[in-house]
């Protein structure tokens, strides 16, 4: 059996997410029967993350294992040819150690969120950005972010199916950045909870407008209570940016 | 009568292009309908570019006159909301005075053209970007381009439906930029000729597989025929980026 580190790019818009699923397209399913077709295997892929129907990547890190002899550069290309065209794209393959694991491996993980902040509807970016008509100061986000920052108990911004041990996650960057009409939130960490991202955005939108006061998103934390959430953001705007090893 | 000046941005992938067309759908149609749909009057919607079938506009430049009393807040707002679900929106709309005119008023046209270079296919970005998969030397191709650079007869870059009164236009701008695997071509004239912007591009990416040289470029150019055009890259890539007044 060789090992194979999978570099995937894909639009989450017509996937009920990464994982496989009865009742739905999924991103994880779509690839393993590509790997299928191509090997005649029926392989199982691991990923560093498990994103939401809706939700984007733009390098999700995954392997998977191939008993049958393939080079790591005719498996991306066979991948993409099968993949075609629903919106998967393997941007690298390559062969890893044994016990190189997407999931276990990872010590870090990144997200985007993009907001676009107008009155006018999406167009060329409708499903990849939340647009937001109320003008938000972005400087108030910023700062109010950094109370999240640094190791929580993050109950508040979890989802009720998230299936982590522990709600505790030490959270290494909130950095929210304006540029223009756009709006990026930069949020890094180990591992993340189920909707973790999209609940803080959710909360900083409401700083933004001026509705939630930064000590509103320091009691909603401190209160760990899942009642205590302000808003959950849409998943248009949320891309898996990249896992760290 | 008042005129107003409506900014628009589209996602070109659904219409014929910006020109009302027999036989399909266009951009001046969508708008002109959602117009008579609010005011019930049959409006004309002149813009600065006429833009081909799989062309965006980041921030098209048009102008409509209406005969009844209404805001341009209430305007851009009204036809947002009959314009759904297209992706077509109103970025801005201002009264702007009688002889104001979006196309003969115009003193310069910005259009962005994106490539992705990249083995894999597109999937966030599909339909928005070329995608090329041939390493392409960007540097190569920037200075090939400044040959295109200037007042000349541009009936190389020319198609054979082009309905201006001469090929000779003045480009005060073409620049490649790569920035990782994406490479944008900026380019900028008072006015373009019908699949010039296009047509440079097809050629500069032939420089930069390394298929075409710089002199091939100029030769090119010079033969002022369509017959040496080396290739015409798909819309997908081009933006309309901005109208100067």
């Amino acid at each position: 059996m060789t090992r194979f580190r999978l570099i995937v790019e894909f639009d989450g818009r017509p996937f009920m997410g990464w994982q496989r699923q009865a009742h739905g397209p999924s991103v994880q399913q779509a690839i393993e029967e590509a790997v299928e077709a191509i090997t005649g295997e029926q392989a199982v892929l691991h990923a560093a993350g498990r994103t939401d129907a809706g939700v984007h990547a733009l390098a999700m890190s995954a392997h998977v294992e191939i008993a049958r002899g393939i080079s790591a550069f005719r498996l991306s290309d066979g991948l993409n040819a099968r993949l075609r065209p629903l919106p998967i794209a393997i941007l690298s393959a390559e062969e890893v150690a044994e016990d190189w694991h997407a999931r276990f491996s990872c010590i870090g993980r990144r997200y985007v969120y993009r907001i676009v902040n107008r009155r006018a509807p999406l167009t060329i970016e409708a499903g990849r950005a939340w647009q937001v008509a109320v003008p938000l100061d972005a400087e108030a986000m910023d700062a109010a972010a950094k109370a999240l920052v640094g190791r929580h108990d993050f109950t508040t911004f979890r989802s009720a199916q998230c299936q982590s041990e522990s709600p505790v996650k030490t959270l290494d960057r909130l950095d929210v950045i304006r540029d223009g009409e756009r709006i990026e939130v930069h949020a890094a960490a180990r591992s993340f909870l189920h909707h973790q991202v999209r609940s803080m955005v959710g909360c900083l939108q409401l700083v933004g407008r001026g509705k939630w006061s930064a000590d509103d998103l320091r009691d909603a934390l401190a209160a760990r209570d899942r009642a205590a959430l302000g808003f959950n953001a849409p998943p248009d705007g949320l891309f898996f940016v990249e896992a760290l090893y």
